[in-house]
C-alpha cells in the first residue's frame, strides 16, 4: 500500500495541553506534544499509520521489547523560521538510517512514505508546537520496537513504530568535560554500534556514571581491543582541531554514521578547512595537547548540534583546551544552525519544507 | 525494608485460565501461569512486591525501555518431584545474576529477600501450573526494564521488576547444526556481554537469521577481534570434548557466567571427567574433527539445559560429530536433570525446596 497524507487518519486531542507549557524554560525531550503517529507491524505488515493523542502504550509482559532489546530509534528536530514556516534537516537520511538500524536488529523496515508522510501529517496537526524561540525546537522520535509475544529468545513478530515530538531546548549547557575511556567499551568489531539501538545506550550509562563521579560529564570511547583510537564522544560523533586541520574518524560497524557528522564535514569543506577522516590515536591527541596544536575538540549529533569539549581526562590528567577567537565549534555550529532555521542560502539542498 | 512472605499482598485471578492448556503438549514459553510478581522502583526505593493477575502493562511513550534499552532478565526453572514437591536449582545464583547485569546497566540491584520472597510466594499461588510431565518445568522469566520517562539518553528513574512464569516443555528439539561465526559479533571487550542484557539478544538475531537462511540452527560466537577463539553458542555457554578431555572457554567481561556452565564443570569432575577451561580456538576443534579426536560438542543453558550438537560449519565446511554410545553430554544431562527433579542424592546443595 502506498500512504498519501489523505490514507492517515487523525484522532485529535479534546483539549490541548500547550497552554501548560513554558517555551521560554524547555528543558530537553521531556515534555511531548498532544499528538503522536502509531503504525502497527502485524501479520507481515506495517499497518496505516494513525495520528492520535499522546497516550500510554499497553503491552503484554511477554512482549519481546522488554526481553530481548528489539529497539532502534532517530532523532530529529523540526524549526520554525521567521516566517512561521517549518523546516527539517535531511529527513530522508534519518528515514533510511532507522532502515539500517531495522535491519540489523531483525526489526521489519519502515517504507520510506509511511516515514515521511506520517511524520509531515504529524507536524502540521502539532505546528503549534514548534517552539519559535532562538535555539529551541521540537526535538522529534521516531522509534520502533517489539511488541510481539513470547520467552523465546527470537525476533517478534509484531513491532509498533511510533512518532512523538518533544520542544525542547539546549541538550548540554556549561563547559563539557570528558574522560577518555580505557576499560569499558561501547561496542565490538562485528556488532551493532553502527545502529541507534536501545542497548547500545544502556551499556553506556555505568560507565559514564563512573565518569560523572569523577567530574566529567561524558565518556569518550576508544576501541574494544587496543583502546588506541578514539571512537565516538558519548552519544555523539567526535571532531579534533590540530592546527588548522580538522580530524573525525571513519564510520564503521562500531561507529554511528552521524548525519551532523557527515554535515559537519561538507560545511568544513565549503568553508574551505582542511579535514581528515582517519583514525585518530589518543597518543596524537595527547602529543598535540602538550605541544599545544591541539586547538578544538567538540561532539556532534542532532541533540546537541555541535558541544564544545572545554577540558579531557585521560589516565588521571586533565587537559583544558584553549579558548579560541576563531573557533571552528563555532563557526560550523553558526553555519549549520543557519541553515535549518532558513536564515541562510542552503547550498547544499538539506532543508525541507513541510 | 525486609521482606516476608507476610508483606507480600496477593490479587488472586477471578478466573484461573489453567483448563485451556494442554500439558501434554507444551511448547517453550508462549503459554503464561495466571499470576505474576510486580514490585515498582519509585523516589529512589523498591516498594513492596505483590502478586497480582497476569495482565497488560502500561507505559507512557517516553518510558526508557523504548529508547534506551535499560532492560535485564534471568531465566529459571521449577520442578516438580513424584512427591508433588516444588524445587528450584540454585536460585540464589539467579538472584546474584540479575544484579551483577542490574549494576552493568545501570538499574537498581535488587535486595535478595524482594527476589526470593516474591519468587516463592508466586509459585505457592500458581503451583498448580508447574508441569509433571516428564520433561517439562515451569520456566520462570525474572526481569527488569526502566520505565521512567523522558529522551534523555540517561539512566531512568523508574523502574519495574517482574517475575513472569510459563510452563514449558523442551526448547530445541531435532538435531542442532551450528555455524562458527567470523563476521558478526555477540560482544565487546569491556562491553556488555557478561549481563543478561536484552540488547545482546536483540544483536544475535540478525546474523542467526542469515546462518538459519543457510540451513543452521544457532551461531557459535567467535571473539569480535582475531574470531579466532570459541566464545558462545547462541544464547547458551559452549563444551567441547576433545577425546575424554571437557573443554569450555573462561567468563570473562564477553560471555555469560552460565549457572548451567558451572554446574556441569563440578559433575563432570564429580563423574572423575577430565575438565579444562581455558580459550578454545577454532583451529583446534577444526583439527580435532579432521583427526578424530573431537567427540562432542553441546550448548549448556537453563533453557536447553544439555543441547548435543551435530554438525558445525566453518568456512562453507559442514563437519558431523559422531554418535557416542558414551555420550558426556547424556551422561551429564542426566545426573543434573535428576537433581533438578529430586530423582537423585544432590551432593552438591543445589536444589531449593519451595
Amino acid at each position: 500500500m502506498n500512504i498519501t497524507e489523505q490514507k492517515i487518519s487523525i484522532e485529535k486531542v479534546k483539549q490541548s495541553k500547550i497552554n501548560q507549557v513554558d517555551f521560554d524554560n524547555l528543558s530537553f525531550g521531556s515534555v511531548f506534544a498532544d499528538h503522536m503517529l502509531v503504525c502497527d507491524y502485524k501479520d507481515g505488515k506495517w499497518e496505516a499509520p494513525k495520528v492520535v493523542p499522546y497516550q500510554p502504550i499497553v503491552l503484554d509482559p511477554s512482549s519481546k521489547i522488554f526481553h530481548y532489546g528489539q529497539s532502534i530509534f532517530e532523532g530529529m528536530k523540526a524549526y520554525k523560521d521567521v516566517n512561521n514556516d517549518t523546516w527539517l534537516f535531511r529527513p530522508l537520511e534519518n528515514q533510511k538510517r532507522l532502515n539500517v538500524s531495522a535491519k540489523r536488529m531483525a526489526i521489519p523496515e519502515i517504507p520510506e512514505d509511511y516515514f515521511m508522510e506520517g511524520l509531515k501529517t504529524l507536524l502540521k496537526v502539532d505546528e503549534q508546537w514548534i517552539p519559535k524561540n532562538e535555539g529551541s525546537s521540537l526535538y522529534i522520535r521516531p522509534f520502533i520496537f517489539a511488541t510481539g509475544q513470547g520467552f523465546h529468545a527470537s525476533p517478534a513478530d509484531e513491532y509498533k513504530f511510533i512518532i512523538s515530538c518533544a520542544p525542547s531546548g539546549a541538550y548540554f549547557s556549561g563547559k563539557v568535560k570528558v574522560l577518555i575511556e580505557e576499560k569499558y567499551s561501547r561496542s565490538a568489531n562485528g556488532g551493532v554500534g553502527y545502529a541507534k539501538a536501545g542497548g547500545n545506550y544502556a551499556g553506556q550509562f555505568y560507565p559514564t556514571q563512573l565518569a560523572v563521579a569523577k567530574g566529567y560529564n561524558q565518556v569518550i570511547w576508544t576501541d574494544d581491543n587496543t583502546h588506541e583510537y578514539i571512537e565516538e564522544a558519548g552519544a555523539m560523533n567526535i571532531f579534533v582541531r590540530i592546527n588548522d586541520t580538522l580530524i573525525t574518524g571513519p564510520t564503521s560497524d562500531r561507529i554511528l554514521d552521524g548525519i551532523t557528522r557527515k554535515s559537519i564535514l561538507e560545511i568544513a569543506k565549503d568553508e574551505g578547512i582542511t579535514t581528515e577522516v582517519r583514525k585518530i590515536t589518543v597518543a596524537e591527541v595527547i602529543a598535540a595537547a602538550k605541544d599545544g596544536s591541539l586547538k578544538e575538540m567538540f561532539g556532534a549529533g542532532t541533540a546537541a548540534v555541535i558541544s564544545p569539549i572545554a577540558t579531557f581526562g585521560y589516565r588521571d590528567v586533565d587537559y583544558d583546551l584553549p579558548e579560541n577567537e576563531d573557533s571552528m565549534a563555532t563557526k560550523l555550529k553558526k553555519r549549520i544552525t543557519d541553515i535549518q532555521y532558513n536564515k541562510t542560502e542552503d547550498t547544499f539542498g538539506w532543508r525541507y519544507k513541510v
